[in-house]
């Protein structure tokens, strides 16, 4: 072992053994310098191996501190993502979506909702009026920022909400996904700390270990939502540069954060100077009176970037997201240009399209009243045939419960097995780095309650009683 | 000064003095220790810092050795590609689109060719037709790798050239730019060295900016294509991981590969270990008989990514590409999935429906002979008008003139002048990381030539004589 890994060593084990606690300073350099003869460079080495571990944390003009722990859902592992945990991640999704493209399989895991709910026959309409109309230029009327009706209609809806967001700002892309991913791209580099969710959706968790950064899961409660303290003590101890959340319907959860929360958070993270980088796609699925506001209708300083898409509440094949991007909206063009170029031509135009029919209001209260009706039915059904072991954690907004197995369970073990008899769940391993979630599952309640879905259920309902 | 910046500069001088020679092996860590009296860590230190500037390279096991240099052109700015010099390029590309989309700017500096050549009516019908038959499952079906019946007919296209290609390993992707994109990102880690052309498609080094990677810019000619002994020297020097290639029709120079020469790429590329990334998306565009064989089909072991698309020969609005991925196939489509989740399906189905009426072969060769036709038209335009210093690079594919200034004067200034008359032209700048490029621009000769174009060509042709 080299004298800089002993001292790291060294300085590890005082902190278990509570030499230094958590948020206490460290000796400086020059002290640790002095009082081990150790030189300048080796000590300096072994301060920076610990920071990169997450073990301590550097603060500009002030010196190293113990991390803190107590309140944070474990860290994810140091440094980069490591790569065979993130690999295995991709592998669940994977094999849970390789079973959703599987007819035979019911897609109790799958992400997306209930596709014969979206109304396919004016979709349908509107591209044919597009191969009527697209004319030779149209490519390049749709470069980024994209279409311009596109991104007024968008506009137009903020407005309806109160909201001011201008045309100019608002991005169009391939799916929120790829908002998400280029908003990440824009505000970070590698090696930054970001803020997610534990459990979060694991697109975030894999946009993390792409773009090399490190992340920092805050526990967040299946009601509450994230846990502000812990954040702020995360804000309070390490660099962070953005915080990747859901505020409405949260994936996997559920729960939409309250507009006081809302608030709490935005002006949390301005004080720290941290950029929110808000997943809304499910802010069309909520089963109220009003649409939820999202944080960013609470950040004045306009530094929110607002991600959302229509591939969950109108059509998911065209993939068309967009991100009301305020001042990083150059630089997000930028990024798009140099990844995908831009989002395709024609369904843009279909959108824009459809739009213009004003049927959207109208098939979007459909939509949330059958989603409403389907997860209650879900809901009553699973209660009937589960195990009373087995706990349902149910919100009033779009279409996933979150179910609990007892604690000695694995959720993805019963994944497998269930894969076994073509019934796909969404187990609690694909939405953390850490082990906090093994006994939970996500469950898409949006599908059509017959024979077949009933039966599946029953199936899982005896797969787990095997396993108790 | 530290000390180990001393020592690294005092071997920099003595490179630059002659006493070590590009190849000469280095004193050893130890000998330099001995020989100097400074501590084995700062020469370390030293070392690593003079392998990072890419002026020495750590061949394992065997010690340090000076970098050659002479036929390589300069290597990008060491480690990550300096983010300031690409935000530069970023501007260019970004001005030079963002004129293209004003309808008042004759697009000369465009990297599309002109969309009025693509079959409109055709591809809008198939649109039409899918209006009719898309499915609320279609979406599903289209997934990665994406529809099957297009890569079935990729995979003949491939066939009716001779080469086998599965289609499991092919991936539908958002055009060309996310299929080199998501190769690149699959056979390399942040820091790796990757060798471009110089000069090469800007995407590239975007691409290697975005993903972190150290680019190598090899001496590439104008008729013959990237200097092979260079390659060679630079493959039997650094530990190259991958080598993104344009064997057709390279953007900007237009030359294309002879099949011996891409034989003895993919031969010497395969010896080093070293993943061959081809850019083919001008295959379509040959002039010729026949249509060129890309070098992967000299690659028997399967490694090669041929990366492609229909956005340059048919239409670019849909934005579908593709990569035939060989073993990489399951990595691209993770990937994918992290990024822009997949391709949209309309537009996929689209394509298989305007496929299948067997009008494309007749559509190429009709664009392949307008394209030659314009290009002549436009050399013998070009040089009539513009004063006998220019000199016009001309190939028998695709649409891109490469001219070049006196060597005293610059392109982008020539460029900046032309914009305030409404023309935009690519200057070289754009196309690589050294100053090697500056009095040459790119010339898209795809336009009909109207009153319009030859005006602007004369405008161009003053502005230079302008500058002489």
């Amino acid at each position: 072992m080299k004298k800089y890994q002993r001292l790291a060593q060294q300085i590890t084990e005082q902190i278990a053994l509570g030499v230094w606690q958590p948020g206490d300073r460290l000796p400086s350099l020059r002290e640790q310098v002095a009082s081990s003869g150790i030189s300048f460079m080796t000590v300096s080495h072994a301060y920076q191996v610990l920071e990169g571990q997450g073990v301590i944390v550097a603060r500009p003009q002030s010196g190293y501190y113990v991390a803190p722990r107590p309140r944070l859902a474990k860290p994810a592992p140091p440094a980069q993502v490591v790569r065979d945990e993130a690999v295995d991640i991709n592998t669940y999704i994977f094999d849970v979506l390789q079973a959703s493209t599987n007819a035979a399989v019911v897609p109790f895991g799958s992400a997306f909702p209930d596709p014969r709910l979206f109304p396919l026959a004016q979709l349908n309409r509107s591209l044919a009026n597009v191969s009527k109309t697209a004319t030779a230029m149209s490519v390049i009327e749709n470069l980024p920022p994209g279409n311009e009706a596109l991104r007024h209609a968008i506009a137009r809806r903020y407005a309806s909400q109160g909201m001011s967001i201008s045309p100019d700002e608002i991005v169009i892309t391939a799916g929120a996904l790829e908002a998400l991913n280029l908003s990440l791209q824009a505000v970070t580099e590698p090696g930054d700390w970001v803020i997610v969710e534990n459990p979060c959706f694991y697109g975030a968790l894999q946009a993390l270990e792409r773009l090399r950064l490190k992340a920092l899961s805050v526990a967040t409660d299946v009601q509450e939502g994230i846990d502000l303290t812990a954040l702020e003590e995360a804000l309070n101890t390490y660099p962070v540069k953005a915080c990747w959340l859901m505020t409405n319907s949260q994936n996997p959860l559920g729960f939409t954060l309250s507009p006081q929360k809302k608030q709490r958070l935005v002006a949390l993270l301005n004080e720290h100077n941290v950029t929110l980088i808000e997943d809304d796609v499910y802010s069309e699925l909520y089963y109220g009176r009003d649409k939820p506001l999202p944080a960013r209708a609470f950040d004045a300083s306009g530094t929110t970037l607002h991600c959302s898409s229509f591939s969950k509440c109108l059509v998911a094949g065209f993939r068309i997201g967009w991100v009301a991007a305020g001042k990083h909206a150059r630089r997000i063009q930028q990024l798009q240009l140099m990844s995908t170029l831009s989002t395709s031509s024609p369904m843009q135009l279909a959108l824009v399209d459809y739009l213009a029919t004003k049927r959207y209001d109208t098939h979007l209260r459909r939509l949330r009243r059958m989603l409403a009706q389907r997860k209650a039915q879900a809901t009553q059904t699973l209660q009937r045939v589960l195990p009373p072991d087995v706990k349902i954690h149910r919100s009033d907004s779009g279409y996933f419960l979150w179910l609990e197995l007892p604690p000695y369970l694995d959720a993805s073990v019963l994944s497998e097995r269930a894969l076994q008899h073509n019934i796909s769940i969404a187990p609690g391993k694909m939405f953390s780095t850490s082990d906090t979630w093994r006994p939970f599952f996500r469950f898409n309640a949006s599908w059509e309650w017959n024979e077949r879905e009933i039966q599946a259920v029953e199936t899982l309902a005896r797969l787990v009683r095997e396993m108790l």
